[in-house]
């Protein structure tokens, strides 16, 4: 198995950087590489290149960019937008979401949400980590929480919400993403939104399907877990209207 | 918040029985309910009851169902044949994959499979609970694994396979999805298989392409862990092909 690392550097053939702590105390003390080891290192920007370890010492740990193998290339523009789960829950929705494709981690505040922190260094760390182990060009950010007021009143009309309802009028999901296709004026832009354990409150619900840019969405009769709905969500949104016709960059099987 | 409770005995109006440990440590430990207090029941296949706690005594627990509130309907047919992983995988996917309308969990044993146990109680209860919260009438099963051999020679014809295959040929799983419906010779009875961590073997998957029931998917570019790939393929399933248009029991709304 060859360590595929994000790190913040430019990366160009013979690039040299110096390892932050993430990545030398998972190679070394995790992994147990040293210097020569290979490597494949991206940035979100500049593609993926093979490397290598080029010193190892106990205080300094350079890695060197050598061949690029895989040209950047778009990425899906798909948020996730939810309440603050406990912290099992919260870390397993960034993880599977990260690897769903998402591009964007916005905790919001509803009326019913337990609590309104999370803990945006860990979150990031779970997110790039399950970007690097997902093969993805880029790593998703994630965002400091607002309020769900706030999100309505910032949001940008070109950027379609699918909004998760359990409760009153819904679309069923797979009917929804494709009259979204099919509508030649539609954005190409997209945000899923799932509510707290214990749902919406009914008028917060009844204003958000008010929005030109929301469809509220069903999920078909079974009551998900609020991270349950947003991977199933996300799972359709890829399935008909997102990359889910890609293959993986190393797919080609037998011997490859 | 009403406890929901999956119970073995037969379902009528006024019947009686005892509970068995696990709901009697539910109710008395962990909720602290009492005699008296109202509960909902269901056994998968008299439909649901409102009932209530009869008797509660320190080794006695007496469950009385009153009157039917969902008429029993049918659920998905949907098998999840999937290798064993580790313990809190192998957990999430089965409450993940109990909420998405599993009807049963078959552990398969592959080339890569890195255990070949699995805790079929603890899985069953993970299962049951799922069941109950979700609002299922149904609980799945979970069987005893079997070889990846035995699985294809044992197969009845009328199942559907949708092998997830990150390498190699395989149509994108909305295609395929698509396909089945608009043949209408198809069966109607379906089931995702997932390997292991680390994939299935090129034979194993070259093997599995040449059945006439199976369809290898794709699930897009990103490298999913198993049992996210096994949630992605369930909710595409149900979105597309499943019950994704039906809406939850108690779903009205407002007030409701």
């Amino acid at each position: 198995m060859i360590p595929r690392l994000f790190v913040a550097e430019h990366l160009q053939k013979g690039a040299r950087f110096q390892a932050d702590e993430r990545a030398a105390h998972y190679l070394l003390n995790v992994l147990r590489r040293g210097s020569g080891d290979p490597l494949l290192l991206f940035n979100g920007s500049d593609g993926e290149y093979r490397g290598r370890i080029a010193e190892a010492q106990k205080r300094r740990l350079v890695l060197e960019a050598m061949d690029l193998v895989r040209e950047q290339e778009a990425e899906p523009d798909l948020w996730l937008c939810f309440a603050p789960l406990k912290k099992d829950a919260v870390d397993f929705l960034v993880e599977k979401g990260t690897e769903l494709g998402v591009s964007r981690f916005q905790p919001v505040l509803t009326a019913h949400t337990a609590s309104n922190r999370i803990n945006q260094s860990r979150l990031t760390a779970v997110a790039t980590e399950a970007a690097e182990q997902s093969e993805r060009l880029t790593t998703p950010e994630v965002l400091e929480p607002v309020s769900l007021e706030a999100l309505r009143t910032g949001w940008s009309n070109d950027r379609h919400l699918l909004v998760c309802a359990e409760t009153g009028d819904a679309k069923p999901i797979a009917e929804a993403l494709n009259g979204l296709t099919s509508d030649v004026s539609s954005p190409h832009r997209f945000a899923v939104l799932v509510g707290p354990e214990g749902g919406f409150q009914d008028d917060e619900l009844d204003r958000l399907r008010k929005l030109p840019f929301v469809t509220a969405v069903g999920l078909g009769p079974r009551i998900l877990r609020a991270e349950t709905a947003a991977l199933a969500a996300l799972s359709a949104f890829q399935a008909i209207l997102g990359d889910g016709a890609k293959r993986p960059p190393r797919s080609a099987g037998a011997g490859s």
